[in-house]
């Protein structure tokens, strides 16, 4: 439904499209805010390319803020949805992102069961950033990933700047938090942590199925989920940087799993 | 030299550190901009991390604003440099970063030449986001890349946001911003170009010396860089993501590289 209307202004009617309302605006700013997410079970996916994806996906949409330029250019996308026209200006004032000249979705969280421990998987124990969070879930998504367990202290999978980072990627990788300690005890799988000092990637026979088990930047993987490895992995250095970026790290060590896949 | 004074407040003498003078504040903020830096052929070096790598290096440090606590913890390296001490109020007012509450460095550009076109290289067309090229930064110190070709219109690496995430590899590995397709043309070695659709990463034999070209996540690699690709490449897909993070990419195709040398 596209709503518009005309007012009086400086003595003309002047077309103005419908805009985010009060209460709309207080809606979005509370979903910036993790409790409330959970409480309304709602997220915002913000920028073009993630709301392009998020419209080809099987999420419910609640409502689309959109400028007159997207709304036209993505119509049949947009069939059957509850779309609010807007400009440039009231959106960027909406949106936590830097730049949003496009549109914002305000969309339903989706309940998925935790997976068996199957197939390949990518496990994460206390990846806290959530920039990183969503760099981690559009590698995983290209190396065919589709669910990801993560502990319960990451990042927030439904946090705008994790949605951001993914760059649609979140409409086909799931995150699961856990307990992860629990999760990685009950899974009957090879478990294959990145440590500094373990087997060297590059000469690892990845087994079929098997957990990739990633640490935080800041703390490795904690004892915890530790103990439950089966083989400690390395990316091996040729320099001297001391470390790479957790979703980097993610990205090489799965392009290393699935070579030989 | 470590600089403290007593004042007068309140009707005690309190000891204070010295403050952030407003020209030092002045000449800081100025070198955010690159045409001051440029100007002054000076760069800003923020947080722990980078600023212990900083000390570690040959880069001439023209003065560093830090925290008792940082002094106290490395008063070695910061033997006969200049030191202001500050707390972390004035730091964090001065700091481009949303959290530093360690040190902050004014550091001398170094002048190097341009290096031939010899060994494993890697150049960037057009990469103009500046986190994007700190991160590429730091996965080519960890694949032993010391030396880095970027098309002028690259991101400035001695952007503040650049510097830092590199983590400290700004200080071993050097950027160069040159005329890229001249320098391409005049370079008898193969050239990789990173393109969607080349030969996939896992089977190349990449020759021992080379130049890896990596492109823009919005333009890809220009034509008139892209002319003098020998061999294009790509990392295979394994899911449904359009396309990777261009330092993602850099880094997932030097591990490819090294993992045959």
């Amino acid at each position: 439904m596209l709503l518009s209307f005309y007012c009086y202004n400086a003595g003309a009617f002047i077309w103005k499209p419908t805009m985010i309302s009060k209460n709309q605006l207080k809606l979005i700013r509370a979903l910036n805010q993790k409790k409330y997410r959970k409480q309304h079970q709602l997220f915002l996916v913000q920028g073009e390319k993630n709301v392009v994806e998020l419209l080809g996906s099987d999420f419910e949409v609640d409502q689309i803020f959109a400028t007159h330029s997207f709304i036209a250019e993505h119509s049949d996308a947009l069939r059957n949805q509850h779309v609010i026209e807007t400009d440039e200006e009231q959106l960027e004032k909406a949106s936590t992102l830097i730049s949003n000249n496009a549109a914002l979705a305000i969309v339903k969280m989706k309940q998925k069961a935790v997976p068996e421990p199957k197939g390949m998987m990518l496990a994460l124990d206390g990846v806290s950033d959530p920039g990183n969070l969503g760099t981690i879930i559009r590698v995983a998504d290209w190396y065919g990933i589709t669910h990801i367990i993560a502990s319960d202290d990451c990042a927030d999978p439904y946090n705008p700047k994790t949605i951001s980072a993914t760059m649609g990627s979140f409409s086909r990788v799931h995150v699961s938090q856990v307990d992860l300690p629990s999760y990685l005890n009950n899974a009957a799988l090879p478990i294959y942590g990145a440590y500094l000092g373990g087997e060297n990637v590059h000469q690892v026979s990845f087994a079929k199925e098997g957990i990739i088990l990633m640490g935080s930047e800041s703390h490795g993987i904690r004892p915890l989920a530790g103990q439950h490895v089966t083989q400690k992995i390395t990316i091996p250095a040729f320099g001297q940087a001391e470390s790479l970026n957790v979703a980097m790290a993610t990205g090489i060590i799965l392009d290393n799993v699935r070579r030989g896949q």
